[in-house]
């Protein structure tokens, strides 16, 4: 099924089921919040999957998409990964970084408690922090207790959703070197605005990743169409090792990190730093500058023959002062 | 004022005005929850002024501070930062890390969907992590906007706190080197009963730092006192550094790493790594071993004169499993 949250004017908004071709939705029965949802799957689902069904069969309301708010507009907790090691390789090597260790996932723990909607300006105070997108998939789970397996861990994957996670370039490196992760580099992330269970996805939901490709547009213009499914570790993997020393909270969400291929001269790039270091390993120079006020980045994934999914991500930067 | 948590089944709790010698308490009038009173503080604090002097002039019920939960049971973010640069440095040169860059603080997110009770067992997976404590303290913050200034950054400080945040040292050079900060070696924190207004401190709350001693002791011997004073940057910098590029949420819990004094040979540490590291730095390696199940450590700030102001942690680690 594929549920989304609409502004009701709270800050966590009312969850609404949606058909499966995004046109038409309904007020969730039972249950009023994303939260609430993922605090009690279980007893919530089966009323939620008939609503989805006679959603798809004609009932309910025309869905407007551009009032939907993030799925789950705040999180107790936003892990994110960063699974696609052509991605980090390459950071790697163009940066001059230390080798990063093999056989274990790359984590960091981000700002949750704010999800921008995936229509919102989005307001940063300075181009001098070098803006970029970061497109990704996530996960949102249910309640996780500490200790769990990777192979327990993939029933607890219980929405799948598509993430932009805003990055500030110039702030990240300096974050990095201290060891101790990114706050400033990392300011709130946007979501589009449907969350579907892993069934929507048929047969690209495969091993706990996501095998569609994910289409970015810098203003107007093709960016990137970079697969999912590449992903060296899988969700299930990411949870299990966010799990090992803590509890997860239910309605945890859980990133890939930018989705990126081993051929991304070919294929793309899912965000600007990306493209920047393929020129620098190329040319000596990077030619492709970071955002600008007034930019637009759209990121959608749709099935392989176009039915829409997550919707779209499609937003402008704009100055917060 | 005095404030604290009382388990009532919930996950937040019920709020309890303390009285300043923490003998009686009484639930919080007109505000049921610490989330709720950090989203409206200045509607709620007169009247809980009020209901402070009664408590302090004898009225309200005995205070059973063994059923306080901590202050703030979950948060929507948890920034901790590391501004004792006597413990940087000695980290820095003992594990032969890359020199931190001065003149900017460190900051890592970590997790915030659970606050342990200060007299709580604490459960963890392995003695083979390293277990560690860190003794420090913390300001709870009402709604801070994106880009507050240092000055304006002070007048967030609603509330003060005293918190373990428990590491797991094994683990945290792997994460520190990836450059992404911790998962895994930042399990949840603890947190001493009773958090107070800044005013409560009277002229030991100087420069946005707490100027009192924090008292540890493990396994009932004495194990460090070091001065809070010795903060790089006061706490109102480390909201404004937290700010840069993000709203922080009202209930944001900012922490000032683990409390430590240049001349720590004297006056003892407040984690197990830092005192290993002067044996390493003396000796050549380190003689302390990091906790077993079953150890207990216990932390307490009090006045000058030996009064209590936060009520202590005192904890006992044990498997998880």
């Amino acid at each position: 099924m594929k549920l989304a949250t609409l502004d009701n004017g709270t800050t966590d908004g009312r969850l609404h089921v949606v058909s499966r071709d995004l046109s038409r939705a309904a007020p969730a029965e039972g249950v009023e919040t994303m939260q609430a949802l993922m605090e009690n799957w279980s007893t919530h689902a089966p009323q939620l999957e008939a609503q989805y069904a006679a959603l798809n069969e004609g009932e309910g309301q025309t869905f407007d998409i551009d009032k939907a708010l993030a799925p789950l507009p705040r999180a107790w907790q936003w892990l994110d990964g960063s699974a696609y090691e052509s991605h980090g390789d390459l950071m790697q090597k163009v940066f001059k970084m230390d080798p990063v260790p093999k056989g274990r996932p790359l984590m960091y723990q981000g700002m949750s408690h704010e999800f921008l909607p995936a229509t919102a300006d989005v307001p940063l105070p300075s181009e001098e922090d070098g803006i970029d997108f970061e497109g990704e998939f996530g996960v949102i789970c249910d309640a996780v207790p500490m200790g769990t397996d990777t192979k327990s861990a993939m029933s607890h994957i219980r929405l799948i959703v598509q993430i932009n996670d805003w990055s500030l370039r110039a702030v990240a490196p300096v974050e990095m070197k201290t060891g101790f992760g990114w706050v400033q580099a990392k300011p709130a992330c946007s979501v589009a605005p449907v969350a579907v269970t892993p069934d929507e996805l048929e047969g690209a939901w495969r091993d706990g990743r996501v095998d569609l490709p994910l289409i970015v547009n810098w203003n107007g213009k093709h960016f990137g169409a970079a697969e999912g499914y590449h992903m060296t570790f899988g969700f299930h993997d990411l949870i299990a090792h966010a799990a090992r020393t803590r509890n997860l909270v239910a309605g945890t969400i859980i990133g890939s990190g930018t989705v990126s291929n081993e051929n991304f001269r070919e294929i793309g790039s899912s965000c600007i730093a990306e493209r920047r270091g393929i020129e620098i390993l190329d040319n000596g120079a990077p030619e492709t500058s970071y955002m600008s006020f007034g930019d637009r980045v759209r990121m959608e994934c749709t099935t392989r023959d176009g039915a829409p999914i997550f919707g779209a991500i499609d937003q402008k930067v704009i100055a917060s002062t």
